[in-house]
């Protein structure tokens, strides 16, 4: 690479490109080898790395061993086998091609005319989705809705929200903002929290209902309705409702149908996150967790969590695109072109935060056609399979508690005090969370529920087999013994 | 891939991933012989694909060649060296190696914890170009400022607007948000406005100052201030001025030390936008073009456009991080982590509008490593030396006009009508773009400036040599010619 630059050399590029995909090959090749979490202390990577960028250009074989040497040890392996932590992030080699053949392309399809297939197969490729997880009609491309790939949960939520903002706000007038009220239970994902707060929503108008173990931590459409009703009496305005299908600290499903329907009398905008259980509904058997949906305004599930599909897509659907649109979109003169103004393309740019957009439908297109849907069916059930026989480990020993019902590939589980002492008990979780981690064997997270710590065990990474499973809770048991020991 | 799923094989990664790298080089090597604008029409993928998920998996090779034959006609090739619209959005192989290891890795980043190296190699890199473009050391990871890589300069626009919002507001109190005023020029990117429109500022108070031939379209300082005074007069908060190096239609410098103290002295928060144009200063003779950006509180440049970097990676930085994290930060109980709470760490999940976030600094650092800051700056120059070869070229033929003076690498200008009719002249124009880009053999767009319909040539691909700007004002010079003898 001296003198003559030629950054984008065919033949360079192949060359070039068929070391990394050895490199990465050989990191999988190794993977189950690797601490799940990383071990690193903060600050790790400032000693190993030069503090300014070379004059001249280095080799890449130097490169890919300072990533061996000094990167990979920073890494936490969200691939490992081991890694049951938060919800998966699931990488597959579809998606990985997928993926690979956007950086290749590079395009940015931000409008139609900028690449018309990067904007008609996710078009088409979503309305496949839609189909596999049976939401209703109006959810796909032909009428007056449509899905796109943002970038994550927290996008989607976020462009629901300024959509129905500007919705209520277009009738009632805009300086009616500090008077609109979102609603959400204490399970739902701080991406909401966080939507209101870039969104201008006032800080007090953010209904944060308390749930509990009498409905497994589900919202109870009764406090909702409740709770509304005084809102309105007081002169606020309702407008937004967000459920959750599989919730972030134990997979509960909130009651949709019941929720959907209070939202629609009270003219509210319904949506739906089911960021991690939603792949699991392309399973007949448990298509049912999403009845209801038929109330939703808008609806949301993370192909890059749970479904093979490399990080970033997740998955959103509209009835309405247009409210997407009179929010989001912007229309200067040096983006203008015949298909745009006359109506006949999509413009995904005014259906999202940024203008810029990779080319993300391939690699969700790439796994649905290169695993098909019975074979993706059968990965959610073996998850499921896997979790359902940790649940099992868990109750045969005496020692620990199952805490909330399992539905999908979630166990939440604590190791109980001897003493049944609460403070001690939470005492004791941390500390074994902290000892199982630091073994790098795996990489479990927690969560708290009614003021208890509560270990997450989260089935769902490509590589994990019924044997990681029964090694880890070897791992739980050994690190509990030896705490249990020492009390 | 049948009954045994093994979605992540590191043996069959490593065979499948080597045929797509052969078929990304493949696409490179033929990439002059495909038209630069996809000419297909709307809807034309509809047919050519199946409207549901197969049931089975289908072969890696079947999916190649639907990608060959139905997807690459429906591309518009951003690398290809014909292609002059908008502005680039470099690949290079540096770039695309480091955007292969970071969808092969698939970590996601949000937290410290879920993989230093991600957060850490941000921090550094984004320091190692923040030198390279001499910034102030406020914008250094060192004190209290430090870069994060956003999607796009939309959301870096979007999440210091935020902060400077919440700032203004927690001083004034909440109800302050419909006084709140931010200052623009005609010329600013869309992405403001939208960011405005997010942030729930007043439309009325967005004020989009008029610019014109006399300054080449930079924000007149003068009229910012009386604008600014006029505001604060009927009881108005001015808190938000953007200032572009390099603004979307003309590649105008406003300039940004007279605005900052117009800024600093009104208490505002300055944002510098230097999305395509700050690529060029890393060479030492165009880095007075971002002179002034000491008074500045946040710069952005984009890597991904003209910085051989794929997109996405817009580097942000800020003086004040806190100011970021106090907008943008949630809490939840599940990313609780021991690192995080003892204030050891940055969690750039608190500096951006999504959770998960991608290793996008692999690819920013692979490329400072494998091409080294003088090959870049050459790369640079180069850009800047076709731009003016082509003004040349246009200045040669009396039938054109170049409009506004060439900076960087891209030229405006227009075919003349031969009767001065402004309004044939637009007409005539707006026909040249539309057959040039027609013949599939280059790509230009277009902006309109004082009314007038305006071509722009913006030179920025990586394989663009000489003869490509040859061709391309061959091109032009013949569909005018054609063009005009049909007047």
């Amino acid at each position: 690479m001296e003198s003559g630059l030629k950054p984008m050399d065919a033949e360079q590029l192949r060359e070039n490109a068929h070391k990394m995909v050895d490199f990465i090959a050989d990191y999988y090749k190794n993977i189950e080898s690797l601490p799940v979490l990383s071990q690193v202390e903060p600050g790790y990577l400032r000693n190993l790395i030069p503090d300014s960028a070379p004059n001249n250009p280095e080799l890449l074989q130097d490169v890919l061993d300072d990533i061996q040497a000094k990167i990979i040890p920073g890494v936490t392996n969200w691939q490992s086998p081991n890694y049951f932590a938060y919800y998966p992030s699931n990488s597959s080699i579809a998606g990985f091609l997928g993926e690979m053949l956007s950086g290749g392309l590079n395009i940015v399809g931000f409008s139609w005319v900028t690449s018309p297939a990067a904007t008609e197969l996710e078009m088409i490729v979503l309305d496949w989705l839609a189909k596999l997880l049976k939401l209703p009609e109006e959810f796909l491309s032909g009428g007056q809705g449509g899905g796109v790939i943002q970038g994550t949960a927290s996008e989607a939520v976020l462009v629901v929200l300024l959509a129905a903002r500007d919705k209520v706000l277009n009738r009632v007038g805009k300086t009616a903002l500090e008077k609109l009220v979102v609603y959400t239970s204490d399970q739902t994902h701080s991406a909401l929290q966080k939507a209101c707060q870039i969104g201008g929503i006032h800080p007090e108008n953010c209904r944060v209902l308390k749930t509990d173990a009498s409905t497994d931590y589900a919202l109870s459409p009764e406090l909702l309705s409740e709770t509304i009703s005084h809102d309105i009496a007081v002169g606020l305005i309702p407008f937004f409702l967000c459920a959750t299908v599989g919730t972030t600290s134990s997979s509960t499903v909130d009651p949709l149908r019941k929720l959907g329907k209070i939202a629609k009398t009270n003219g509210m905008w319904f949506h739906v996150d089911a960021a991690y259980a939603g792949s699991a509904c392309v399973c007949p058997e448990y298509r049912h967790y999403i009845d209801g949906v038929e109330e939703a305004d808008s609806f949301n599930m993370n192909a890059h969590k749970w479904f093979l599909t490399n990080f970033d897509c997740s998955a959103l659907w509209v009835k309405d695109r247009n409210a997407l649109i009179r929010s989001l979109s912007t229309n200067p003169e040096f983006l203008k072109n015949k298909a745009s103004e006359a109506n006949l393309v999509v413009d995904y740019k005014d259906w999202q935060i940024p203008l810029g957009r990779r080319f993300r439908s391939l690699k969700l297109w790439m796994v649905l056609r290169l695993y098909g849907s019975e074979n993706l069916q059968c990965y959610i059930r073996n998850h499921i399979k896997l979790a359902a026989h940790f649940e099992g480990l868990v109750k045969q020993d005496q020692r620990f508690e199952v805490v909330t019902p399992r539905i999908f590939s979630l166990v939440c589980f604590r190791l109980l005090h001897p003493n049944k002492d609460e403070d001690n008990a939470n005492q004791l979780n941390r500390k074994l969370l902290h000892d199982v981690n630091s073994t790098g064997k795996i990489f479990i997270s927690h969560t708290v529920l009614s003021s208890e710590y509560i270990l997450r065990f989260a089935v769902g990474a490509p590589l994990t087999e019924e044997r990681h499973v029964n090694a880890a809770w070897k791992v739980l048991q050994d690190e509990a013994s030896a705490l249990l020991k020492n009390l």
